[in-house]
């Protein structure tokens, strides 16, 4: 404590320092004014992890609340409860933090606001709250300068800082490397937007060289903009840098008012970030009454047909079209279409076959002739004349599944808005009960962004206007989660990182799905699609050239390690059909779960998890390999003691390899108990999976 | 014939001209490529008009469509037509031209576009045309510079240009003295963002040296951005300057497309201004297959007395309020909210007993507390506990009217086509059949304008929407109009220009309304909402100092110069009963006429304007002053040879001054016919009114 002490006599007499801890007491949080300025500070058994930081908003249309503040009432609190999520990692989840609320004066303007923080086991939420008075009314924040002044030069899971995308592949640098790693980190994308050469995005994970992991995002982001990070790489300090609308307005507050809360999580071992809550537990509880229609979804798509180019979404050639006008019974087809009738049985006998409760399919609907930069792209009621909405929802109905609602918007929002309630309400009257939603390309027109609050706020309402039409909301190329789930269920998935699609053009390098769960999982689940069995694309599509970096095993340990309750088996029936004996765990593997057991777990090298089926004593484990091969030794002391299980075990070939041999793998059974012990391998990009059966 | 004789020297000697004349040949248009570039020039009555003047788009995904041009083919037809408006100035509409299509190549790109011109006897229409073609298919306008080229330094009557508003008073000056006048002329406005300081809006009024009356405007703006005009001040060109949405685009387009007519009147009376329908005719037919719903409309407002300050929309006082969440019963009424059952009443009474049709009410809906930019702002379908809308639309039925429906978006544009469909639904169930909408502020969010394609396409969609659900639409705050209600005859009015709400603040100045129906209702009817009987604000609101620039007889004289199928009765009803008799000409005028005759005009001047009602043998005749008094002998040839009428003549008392004395007027009745002479004087901002009906 000798830093902090010697911070304190520092201090201006008048100041003095309210203080709390996390409930086992590891976590320790200081807020004070330090020259009018509110400043607060966290320690970590007794170590430093932030530095004293300075907390305010600056305010375009009032006096910012950024200075000549003096302390007001502070209360303490403590809290502890135990949920139950309708989906989720486990079926009990605990809350447990202990709370300070200060309040704040600014005398100069005879205003006060609220600075919460929650302090955590592993890490602390805190936000602005913006009591309505005189001064404060509507509230237009210019910027939001929330410091974290880090302990040193750490180690940085990152990638760029962007308004509109986060498709971007991690890069593992110190911090002072940032600026030098920028513009490379910076791949292409159909939309993005950078701020700043040490711009950096949330969920940002952190690794301090004595070995702690820091992890700083946010949570509950509602009627706000999302929130990136500026990194001074003097100073070693992380601000806030808010996305601002299209005239650089920042966000729009209507007192009373309260910020999202942004957090720091602090660890000694990085299992404890994966089973952290501390993001869902920030936010409201659930909001809807009746969740019985809400479900888990293991589905197949037709899409992986056009993501590698075998197969189009359009209907004809790229070509003036007007939805709603236009008689596409009339223009020619092009003949690669992939959302034909015949097409999706095909699709649905095989999904059927094999136990998947829907099927996505993209590329039903009129607009995708012509659907670039355009107000009026695409309906959401008409579908293509191929394309026989009612007889495939039956075809599919009759063998037990139903067809996925797609809507694409090419970011033509307002467009979307527009035609919204027509299009849940198709979707609900044929039988649909989940969308994926898609916002590819910059938001048109008036160059809104994903991440600005009128979009933040575009997703919210979208997903709440699902949840009246009973309907699921899988939200591609909308902004990184932040817990929103909790309290709305309904979103069961979201894309909102570098996905599976890369696989078919740049890749995902190895460590990708490695760093993943530390980083945008934190938020919420993620649509990642994995499950693809060819690996060399031109035996799909000969002008693809790409080849997947994963092997078979790899693919199928995600379903364990990336947890959704939305697993879509990514590739296509006729690649299924080759390697049917691994295709067997996809079928297997559960979608929710009662437990999840974290075992092992290092960003940028290896993940394993195991998992337990809710409602089931069924375990599945799962492990993925980042850059370089890991063996692990797998204890199976999570099983109940004294029982007999049969593991199927998937595992890598010794020769697998994802350049050389990616679908090289074995697969054997053995009956397991709780002192069982496996020796397993993964090599790069590759990993193994196990499924355990009480016998 | 000289001057172009030299031009044609000049040019190069592969070019040669295209040449058409208007069918009375007083108009005549040189087409021609000039060093590469597509150029016109325009004469009449063979003085010059237009000096050579360049056409062409620049790009910004192709190369620009501005110079490296051939002549291609030319052809020219000719067109005589006549068609009857659903509502309008007379009863048939001649549209009469000859047309020149020149296509022009661009050897460089191996691409060929259109220019169309078609020639009327007072004036052209000429506009762009992109066939689809390799390197034209979705195109994004960077800019469009159509050049005026004049041929002095004539009057001008100008509104500074600007993205989001055209509510200015006119200035007159010569074109030289823009640049100077231009700061003055930006009075202030809720919402306003000039782009140069020689930037103008169009209709552009001007006068020639020679006595030519000159108007720049466009026709048809359809999915595109509005045209302003900037000023060359040194050569006295004028050239188009679109309106950009927030990323700097100024249109997209996809190809085939055109691009909205541009217009240069000429005539040599200015009366022949008045009777042109130049930009109508430039329009497509009407769309809307039955039309038998759609009618002219006198109505009254619970509107002035918020304007003026004595009533609130709102029903509590400025306050957080969430509409759909908040139970607006709880919270605490202002006490001085309008749209109050009671009040509402009060108007139904007076209105229905002087025969109006409809009565707007504003302030009935739930989110006036708190309504500025917010995207959620407006309920549509949720009224005040104070106002009861199927008991008043009760009410008014019963005394043979209906309420008007009210839609102010507060430029929360996307809020309001969320909405709309519930909105316009709400409407028709509740038996309104017209709807005034709003759009107050700066577009929220994200920056778009009010001028630009995409605010451009919101007001033809809410037009287009609001025709299926037999909807008439009168928009203050949208865009000036371009004719549009030709094809889309249920557009029953808009604002666009300074109307009289001014004259509760500011004011607006005398000739105002004498230059109004030159520029800004060449596109079509303004609801200009005239009828002020008091004219001292004071005795409505004693917190309200403005004093109204009119005479009551100018008031009354508007609702015959001032066309529009749309007119109000502004004042209230306490204000009419003080001046019940001077109150039945405004009862007596009709809103929808056989024939017009344009007795006398001078911009700026005095405007007389004598009118048939639809159907009938009565006339209407109104005259405005402007700045100077002004005295009419008034010839009544246009009423049918030897019969016998009682005229009504309402004119400005010998006393009557807008500033000492605006309620002095008389009113005599006399036996009339066409032989009848009358002189008449209307003071400065004053006028006169006759109604004259068969005996």
């Amino acid at each position: 404590m000798r830093k902090l002490f010697m911070l304190l006599l520092l201090l201006p007499l008048t100041a003095f320092a309210a203080g709390i801890k996390s409930p086992d007491g590891n976590v320790e949080l200081q807020f004070y004014i330090l020259n009018g300025r509110p400043t607060y500070q966290m320690n970590y058994k007794g170590r430093a992890v932030i530095r004293p930081s300075h907390l305010g908003l600056e305010l375009q249309n009032w006096p910012s609340l950024m200075d000549g503040f003096e302390m007001g009432a502070v209360r303490t609190s403590a809290f502890d409860e135990t949920w139950q999520p309708v989906w989720g990692e486990e079926s009990r989840i605990r809350n447990h933090y202990n709370e300070l609320e200060a309040e704040i004066r600014q005398p100069a303007t005879s205003r006060s606001i609220v600075i919460r923080f929650r302090v955590y086991d592993e890490g602390i939420g805190l936000r602005y709250e913006l009591p309505r008075q005189q001064g404060l009314d509507n509230v237009i924040v210019k910027e939001e300068h929330t410091q974290f002044a880090l302990t040193g030069d750490h180690i940085a899971y990152w990638i760029p800082g962007d308004y509109d995308t986060d498709e971007y592949e991690y890069t593992v640098s110190r911090l002072s490397d940032v600026r030098r790693l920028s513009a490379k980190a910076r791949t292409p994308n159909a939309c993005q937007e950078g701020f700043s050469p040490t711009g950096l995005q949330t969920a940002l994970l952190l690794k301090t060289d004595d070995g702690l992991y820091l992890n700083i995002h946010e949570a509950a982001c509602i009627d706000y903009s999302s929130m990136h990070l500026n990194l001074d790489d003097t100073n070693m300090v992380l601000e806030s840098w808010l996305t601002p609308d299209a005239k650089g307005r920042k966000a729009y507050l209507r007192c009373p008012a309260t910020t999202p809360w942004r957090t720091v999580m602090v660890v000694d071992d990085a299992r404890k970030m994966l089973a952290s809550r501390l993001i869902l537990n920030l936010n409201e509880p659930c909001k809807i009454e009746d969740t019985s229609w809400i479900h888990p979804i293991k589905y197949m798509g037709v899409w992986w047909e056009m993501i590698t180019g075998k197969s189009t979404w359009s209907y004809g050639e790229y070509q003036p079209v007007t939805v709603g006008e236009t008689d596409f019974t009339k223009i020619k087809p092009s003949g690669r279409h992939g959302a034909n009738n015949e097409n999706v049985k095909r699709y649905i006998d095989f999904a059927s076959r094999h136990g998947f409760q829907e099927l996505l399919v993209e590329g039903w609907n009129q607009g995708w002739e012509d659907n670039w930069q355009k107000d009026n792209n695409y309906s959401f009621t008409l579908s293509y004349p191929d394309f026989d909405v009612q007889a495939l929802q039956q075809y599919a109905n009759e063998r037990g599944m139903k067809l996925m609602m797609h809507h694409e918007t090419s970011a033509s929002v307002p467009n979307y808005e527009r035609r919204m309630e027509a299009a849940y309400t198709f979707a609900e009257q044929n039988g649909y009960d989940a969308v994926k939603s898609g916002y590819v390309g910059y938001i048109f027109p008036n160059g809104g962004r994903h991440t600005d609050q009128w979009m933040i706020n575009h997703y919210h309402y979208a997903v709440t206007e699902a949840a009246r039409h009973h309907l699921m909301v899988n939200g591609h190329e909308a902004v990184r989660p932040t817990g929103l789930c909790r309290t709305w269920p309904n979103m069961i998935g979201n894309e909102s990182a570098r996905g599976t699609e890369f696989q078919a053009s740049e890749g995902c390098q190895p460590k990708h799905v490695t760093i993943l769960p530390f980083t945008r999982l934190q938020g919420g689940p993620m649509d990642y699609t994995p499950g693809l069995f060819e690996m060399n694309l031109e035996n799909i599509n000969p002008d693809n050239h790409a080849h997947v970096i994963a092997t078979i095993c790899n693919q199928l340990a995600l379903y364990v390690t990336l947890y959704s309750p939305l697993q879509m088996a990514a590739d296509l029936p006729e690649n299924y059909e080759k390697h049917l004996d691994a295709f067997q765990f996809i079928k297997d593997v559960a979608v929710d779960w009662d437990e999840s057991r974290y075992l092992e777990a290092e960003p940028g090298q290896y993940i394993t998890i195991a998992r337990r089926a809710k409602g089931t004593q069924n375990w599945f484990v799962g492990s993925v390999a980042g850059e370089k091969a890991h063996k692990s030794a797998l204890k199976l002391d999570f099983l109940t003691p004294g029982k007999q299980y049969m593991a199927t075990i998937y595992a890598d070939g010794k020769d697998a390899s994802w350049q050389q041999n990616p679908t090289s793998y074995t697969i054997r059974r053995q009956k397991v108990n709780s002192k069982t012990r496996l020796n397993l391998r993964a090599v790069q990009a590759g990993g193994w999976a196990v499924s355990i059966f009480p016998l």
